[in-house]
């Protein structure tokens, strides 16, 4: 074969677009594809962030981003409040709000656990728990706060079990969350359903009980999706873990 | 005043943390997490994309990770089609497409159209959709093809009225859709409900007619929310304009 011809194999292999779509994807590309398909509900029940991600995602979580995406959510649950909610004041008006990377951050776990690069132990995860040392979410606190002051009853629905109950009462308090109307820990009973059932579940007594239920503030979809729906749901940003 | 107090005043002001948050936010993240919370649906209903971040809205929809984010949506289709979906194959699976921004892109209009930062002519958008020249979306005409192989009933359900059914099926067929087995177009007898309600309306049709609905691919929630609900939903990223 000529020089001049195998140049031209050579240049041509060099020139030619990828296999498959032709897209040019990095790393990062990768990693926040997958973030943002996780956010879109399309990625569901993963056990673990893909091994190639645990740093991008680590990024992520502890960055100013986070801080600014978190807080944006909490701030348009504020823009519906004052815009779309007519409420009553009659101590009937209820807003849910979900405990872990909610109201309290899990994330100095999730530092020592590769920001949800390492399967899931109960057991490792509800010792941190028991320790009650979980910050609160400030942006979340802050809506806490307001909800609060508007007079609307604050309903916590967490999947923390009852063995958690004191520990967790004395976390939220410890960092500024009092005041609440109910707080709701799974019972045994529960535990064999899907959370989603659970929260469902609580959601059907509660308006039962009387309550209308203007808000729901999780990060799980298993917090804010199942029948009975809320008027409106708020999810924060979460791409460590999967709750189903 | 001494001079030491007065430079000690001009330290504390300068060490002093910032105002409310104290979260040090640049437009960066402020786009950012707009963005993130509209593909969250934390914020709905937004009539333009903001002004000062319509730049950032462009280098995202322009960019490889717009295309990167949309693909792994689509893998992600296929993905629970083959692990999740157990086909009958009698001529009855269905699967639901959206058109705009799912098969076929709007992108080079809202190139001329600040990406968003302009408010929505009707007029001008159905002028440039009646010339046919909207290019398809690559990952959605394979996810597409893909599920023609497979034996799946395509149905197409959009929001644009029927005067553009002969230039929107030019344009399908032109860039590589067809056989599909149903297009339905808004007639004007639905113009004056919500997009939401016509497309749920139409899927109670669908399932009447004895189709199983696997999943709806869509760039909007008005596409893939409201009762009946598909077995599986799946979004595209879509931050230029909100359809309720």
């Amino acid at each position: 074969m000529g020089k001049a011809l195998w140049w031209c194999l050579v240049l041509t292999c060099l020139l030619a677009p990828l296999p498959g779509d032709g897209l040019k994807m990095n790393l990062q590309n990768y990693c926040e594809s997958w973030r943002m398909n996780v956010e879109l509900h399309n990625i569901r029940e993963f056990q673990v962030v893909p091994e190639e991600c645990t740093e991008y995602i680590g990024k992520y979580v502890t960055s100013t981003q986070y801080k600014v995406d978190s807080q944006r959510t909490t701030e348009e649950c504020l823009v519906y409040l004052s815009t779309s909610c007519n409420l009553k004041k009659d101590g009937f008006d209820a807003w849910i709000f979900d405990i872990d990377d909610t109201l309290l951050s899990t994330l100095p776990y999730y530092e020592d656990n590769l920001y949800g690069g390492r399967k899931l132990s109960v057991t490792s995860l509800e010792e941190w728990m028991k320790k009650g040392n979980a910050p609160a979410l400030d942006h979340s606190l802050k809506l806490y706060n307001e909800l609060k002051s508007r007079g609307v009853q604050i309903l916590l629905v967490t999947s923390r079990k009852e063995h958690l109950r004191s520990a967790t009462i004395d976390n939220l308090v410890a960092v500024g969350y009092y005041g609440w109307t109910k707080i709701i820990f799974r019972d045994p009973a529960n535990e064999l359903v899907s959370v989603k059932k659970y929260k469902s579940d609580v959601r059907k007594k509660i308006i039962n009980d009387g309550y209308r239920i203007w808000g729901i503030l999780g990060d799980q979809y298993s917090s804010i999706e199942g029948i009975p729906s809320p008027e409106r749901a708020f999810k924060l940003p979460n791409p460590m873990y999967y709750v189903a």
